[in-house]
């Protein structure tokens, strides 16, 4: 056995890898440390590519980073027990208060937190799914038993001759009554809907994708779950609107005066709003105080739980511990993941508030795999190393991001006509290329009308620059930059540098040299 | 920092803990090693505690096996790159080329399998769920298309002379084709449906818990996802009898010598047949032939593809890789986790048979985390040490298993009145006691009543024996056994005592022994 790479057929996802080969991506890494992966070379030499791409947001501190290595060889050494469910876990419980005090001191206020484990960030944001539903369930039962019994109880007060049904309200009790039960019946058939902005990722199992906005990850799959609303980010009053026009009412009969009434109760039709405060796989898009404000203010009102998503965001990417923070979004649930596995582990978490949580979940829900030793104490690991020194990683995370969005925009002004936006905080940043469709030079447009066009881009900085970067499927003009805090000047040279060739090509040239393989 | 318990309020899982705190259940383990958990005493000593839970079957190697772990070690040394997504992985390759080597081998023939990579069998589930209803989509869309072409054509040559439409068909060809689309509406509103049988345990994310027999899992869920229909394991007929209740048409124009005639086409509603040759969670219930035999005919027919979930029952665990082998049961598609993670890694995957593989899928879906060199070289050693000496490890699962149901069977025939079954294949074993909730005895009959009877049966023998059993929540009058493969005589005669003690509290007490602490 050898982890080297083989000559034999591909049944690994082989559609993928022809893709990638097309655009000269299909490089096969042997070793990583910090920002650096490396390739082999024809001669076995190891060849360093920088890496911009950071595991999708996953290695705030960086690929291998020794003190988690070594934490990580400390339990192996120390044989602590993965499997042991359905017994104390204290180290869970650690990483959870851990979580709740800085989630609190980032808050600034003494909200608690109960948490259950995954073990990707598409499973924490299930589990939020489920967790929400249960909740809406309960309400809704709650909501229906009474309607239920003051029926019953209208029924009894016109019998006993204490209530009267007005004319203009119906013939009968019994006929009111039963015109109720079908309209609310009617009402109760509708599944629960999702809210989540345009542009929304939340991961791709059954549930989670139709929380996610790119068509091609979710149309295909949109029969197997509830559906979301996608709220229009930059209108004010659309979410309000897309509230009034799909929340629909149970109707309730009430006695007053000894006259039955007709009355409209809310229907909790709504499970969640899901959301992430700097949107990722969507291009790089920070939410605005104003969006996140009605968020805020509609959800109350409306009594719909508010899901941050923090799982691209969070654990100091952005330069403070949840990227909520600074826009003054408080979450009723949160979940984080990525760089909670310090790169090595598979962690996630959901926390939800403890008003809102209901303790027959952990009852209901569960993970073979979730919650176990390993996890959870490479996670207070990262924590540790993440909150050290009064939370230099996340300052330094800030003082980067200056330092990286500084140079962007200095490409960005040196090649208006190409670069369209830069954009983002700390480090998690975007440069948006402008749309080539419409460029006069026939290799230029094809490479932009391909559907590719960031990952040619990728493929000719990888090749010429040995700088890895990607856009993403759903913002595929966008390149992404999540570097680990780690992140040093030279490495930064490194990307302007190859930004700035890129850019000059697009401007310059007919852009063939982007794509010498497809 | 510690891994060490601490006395922090509990905000991971609080209730759980309180429902294993009554059972005498919630010990903290600190090391593990083979088929043994240790926890510390009161003065700081390591406790041994036989562990024959084996991470529901995530052991089949034992905890921390030394080799795994030096491979661990060995990676964490070489720097792997756990994360470069979207690069070549040779390491995912060369798994899934030895998956295919071996379930070919186990099948007796020569069908290729592409994989899909996942973090936990819930996840590889929900990919199987995916990809069998992109290819129920894209089979409708093309069933679809060809109606609307007939209808289109039908109009046409009504329209040119060339066909009528018979006067008891319809008044006119507008009219019908208008009636036919509206038939045919109605039919594609319907959602898609699975079938799994009763008993069915395959995860609990927002899609798979749809599977999940277990009320208590699945219902509060309901209205998240796509439905199954549970299908009887022992009615013969029962699954074409709902097949052919479920199935709808679609209704298609021919023409026939100039006359125009309405005809029914299959409407593919049934995504896909999901089922697992030895059912864990259940209870342990291994497929009979004849149920195989039966999903396998009427599946064929009906172009329902048939996963088969391993999730559990594979890794070598029933005495050959895949415990669907000895049932001549075939896949379209298999899951695989648990053990292939070898106790440290989480790592599952899905494979599909060729033919009905769609390459758009790799575009479509993704996990940041899955498919990762760390997980799939653990994956590998494990196939490697499984493999070794042709195939050991399978050979001596069987015999072990053989062993331990030897002794399972002496208790049963000795506690005739307490036990009621005893069953499973290999090391997936399982003891039913007979339903306690008519005992004369108060305590034994409340034990019984509570819901949780073998969490209190398992309460007692780890207080009592330090043997660690369990039952689950689908089956809690059934304790499941799925040590590791290295059981040995003197560990199975641990157990031996074990439970002929709880067998003869049963029979000869009150009962109040199993729940001191309730």
């Amino acid at each position: 056995m050898t982890d080297q790479p083989t000559t034999r057929d591909g049944f690994a996802e082989p559609f993928l890898l022809e893709v990638l080969a097309s655009g000269g991506l299909d490089a096969a890494y042997v070793r990583a440390e910090g920002n650096t992966l490396y390739r082999r070379g024809e001669d076995g030499e190891e060849i360093a590519v920088l890496d911009f791409v950071g595991g999708y947001g996953s290695l705030m501190l960086g690929h291998n980073n020794p003190e988690i290595n070594d934490r990580a060889r400390e339990l192996l050494d120390r044989q602590t027990p993965v499997h042991a469910q359905f017994s104390r876990h204290p180290y869970a419980d650690e990483l959870a208060a851990e979580l709740n005090r800085i989630v609190q001191r980032e808050r600034g206020d003494d909200e608690s937190y109960y948490a259950i484990f995954a073990n990707s960030g598409a499973e924490a944001v299930e589990a939020a799914m489920k967790h929400a539903e249960l909740d809406r369930g309960l309400r809704l039962s709650a909501l229906t038993e009474e309607i239920d019994a003051h029926l019953e109880e209208v029924r009894a007060r016109v019998a006993d001759g204490t209530a009267t049904v007005p004319p203009r309200v119906a013939g009968s009790a019994d006929e009111l009554i039963a015109d109720v039960r079908r309209r609310n019946e009617e009402q109760l058939a509708r599944g629960p809907l999702f809210l989540t902005p345009e542009g929304a990722f939340h991961g791709k199992l059954a549930g989670s994708v139709q929380l996610t906005h790119n068509p091609g990850y979710r149309l295909p799959f949109k029969s197997l779950a509830a559906q979301a609303r996608f709220v229009p980010r930059d209108q004010p009053g659309a979410l309000r609107k897309i509230v009034d026009e799909e929340r629909p009412h149970l109707l309730d009969l009430v006695v007053e005066g000894g006259r039955v009434q007709v009355v409209e109760r809310d229907h909790p039709l709504f499970t969640a709003f899901v959301l992430e405060p700097v949107q990722g796989e969507g291009g790089i898009h920070e939410l605005s105080a104003e969006f996140v404000a009605e968020v805020q203010e509609v959800c109350a009102e409306a009594r719909i739980p508010v899901v941050v998503d923090e799982i691209q965001s969070g654990m100091g990417r952005t330069g403070s511990f949840l990227a909520a923070t600074r826009l003054g979004l408080k979450g009723d649930y949160y979940t984080l993941a990525k760089s909670l596995g310090g790169g090595i582990a598979k962690s996630a978490v959901l926390l939800v508030r403890k008003p809102l949580y209901h303790g027959q979940f952990e009852l209901a829900h569960s993970s073979t795999f979730a919650k176990d030793a390993f996890s959870c104490l490479i996670g207070l690991k990262v924590l540790e190393i993440m909150e050290a020194d009064d939370g230099a990683v996340y300052r330094r995370a800030a003082e980067r991001g200056e330092r990286l969005l500084g140079m962007l925009r200095s490409v960005r002004a040196d090649f208006p006509e190409t670069v369209r936006d830069v954009r983002g905080r700390g480090l998690m940043l975007g440069l948006e290329f402008r749309d080539q469709s419409d460029a006069t030079a026939d290799p230029l447009r094809q490479v932009a009308r391909s559907g590719f066009f960031g990952y040619f881009v990728a493929g000719h900085i990888l090749r010429e620059h040995r700088v890895r970067v990607f856009p993403t499927s759903s913002a595929v003009n966008t390149l992404r930059f999540e570097p680990s805090v780690y992140v040093t000047d030279e490495e930064i040279d490194r990307l302007e540098a190859a930004l700035r060739d890129v850019c000059a090509i697009i401007r310059d040239t007919d852009g063939a040299r982007l794509a010498p393989i497809g």
